[in-house]
């Protein structure tokens, strides 16, 4: 059984942190809450997704796997406004997702889960760890990207710096410690990233929103976020990019 | 003589109504109010148009065709505000319709309307009316355009529905009997249509403007609504598809 | 040396006077103020802007040229608000334009000045004048681009006009004496334009200030305009196109 009643707005929270990695995910429910992991095709990316009962307005489940397609599920949220109640249920008979809004009933037929993978998260030691707003990122991403496909993120013990370099061109974007929220940073790490993958991970963060980054020396990035009041957190872990020097 | 002022918005709403359906119209005017009515290239809908004099702030008019290509008019009206006054005058000389917004003027030339069809309005028997509010209708139109190109309509003693089925996935949106403003259903009705051709036809009504639906069994749909103020009134009607079961 | 501060907006202006035009320019710094010329691959249109140094909120400079690509410039302006201030500087080491707003540093690589041309300013007599507010125009510019690709511009003693002429179909746009700011026509003039040109050109000009129009027979149209609270000025000069009757 699963039957739960949801914001649209909390709904379309997941949506956008699965979608710029995956089409479709594996939807684990528990009697405590939904939660995905997921890789993309490239696997150079990883998202990994809780969200508790405590977020829904109702909630009953007991365990089971529901294979979704994204674009569908996405298709029928966009009609909901953000505070519009979402009725979830599974529909055993049929293998459908019924999703109802308002007088508006979407039944989606589910993927089989038998095929999809269950990524593990690697075990990572990443020493350094700054909480920062996530619209502090933003202008230096968007100057990056137009100049090179890769981006340097450093932390020292004075702040956080993302760094690129194009042919002719050079885009720095510098926050000292008091544009931080947190900055723990014992020794200086530096590690390369695709820019595109960078950006579709922080797009997620609403703009006033903290978002916290794991950083080592060469090594993968580890991005985490709350939404839904708490009650949802997302990870993102991205591969570093290796430097061709 | 056609020399007549109007408001923009009254004129916009006269090519909203057409424009889903064809490219030009042959206008019929006569001293008490303009018309014309239409039928798609294939077939399949009409639209009849009137908009009496009343509507205008001028209006002065023998009786004349005019045909006009939608297009043109429609790029010089998007030059105007809602609320400007709108000068039409027919120049008999060059066989132009003049238009006047401000100080802009455009002459338009106008098209022979010896071979555009006078299409006949069939006699149809429809016992089901159903009277709502459009915006009522645009989530299930949209959900349904997501996973099928033909939607079913239903009328039954107490409501309203929209189906629509795809490959794995299905839409309804049900609208009870209090959310219609009018429901007389004598028997249960069932017809299926384009979904393209009755979204166009819905998307002129303002979405907290008032429609009238008459369904039958396997029967065109006919839906009407007013505007400029009940000055203004719009009948279509659209062929049913043939269930292929 | 070149060191200078300066709101975003005045540098978004300089940009949109230029980037209708060319893709690059040389810009020349002076103590008092920046400068550039430029012609359009196509020899039809120049554009030749002043600001002075007056509308800097810093501003120190050398004599020197810069070769700048406008893409990259407003590639990073569009990441400004309107009242950022904008920090420019010139590095002679790495002969690189180093822009910086807020925490971002985005440094440019200049392009070489040696091969960009230096356009002279025909001496042109064109005997009519007219001032008025670039929106009078708005209107009979994006009626006439539906219907044809050039333009007839006109003065007379009792106002100006503008008009274009199609397959069928005809525009017209007469703005009377009392439209107008200002009106010197000793004699009645008329010239033929592109459209798309004259369009582009009028584009910069925000649409409640005033442009100064020289206009002749059969010559060139001069077009000017003042920004940056009247410490920046453009002045765009617009070859006829010859009438083929």
């Amino acid at each position: 059984m699963f039957n739960a009643k949801v914001k649209a707005e909390v709904l379309k929270n997941v949506i956008e942190a699965a979608s710029p990695l995956v089409n479709e995910i594996k939807l684990n429910i528990k009697p405590d809450g939904i939660s995905f992991r997921a890789v993309d095709s490239a696997h150079v990316a990883m998202v990994d997704l809780h969200l508790s009962s405590k977020a829904f307005e109702e909630y009953k489940a007991d365990e089971m796997e529901l294979g979704i397609d994204l674009d569908k599920l996405n298709g029928i949220l966009r009609l909901a406004s953000s505070n519009d109640i979402v009725s979830l249920e599974y529909d055993e008979e049929t293998h459908r997702l019924v999703i109802k809004i308002g007088n508006l009933v979407r039944k989606i037929g589910l993927i089989d889960t038998a095929g999809m993978p269950d990524p593990k998260v690697p075990n990572l030691n990443l020493p350094s760890k700054v909480i920062l707003k996530s619209n502090e990122l933003s202008q230096g991403i968007k100057a990056s990207q137009a100049i090179s496909d890769h981006i340097a993120l450093l932390v020292d013990s004075d702040g956080f710096e993302l760094y690129a370099e194009g042919d002719t061109d050079v885009v720095n974007l510098r926050l000292p410690k008091d544009l931080l929220s947190e900055l723990n940073a014992p020794q200086k790490c530096k590690s390369l990233f695709s820019i595109d993958y960078f950006s579709s991970m922080i797009k997620p963060v609403k703009s006033d929103e903290e978002v916290t980054i794991f950083l080592g020396n060469d090594n993968p990035i580890k991005l985490e976020f709350d939404f839904a009041d708490k009650n949802g957190h997302v990870t993102y872990l991205l591969a570093p990019r290796i430097e061709s020097e």
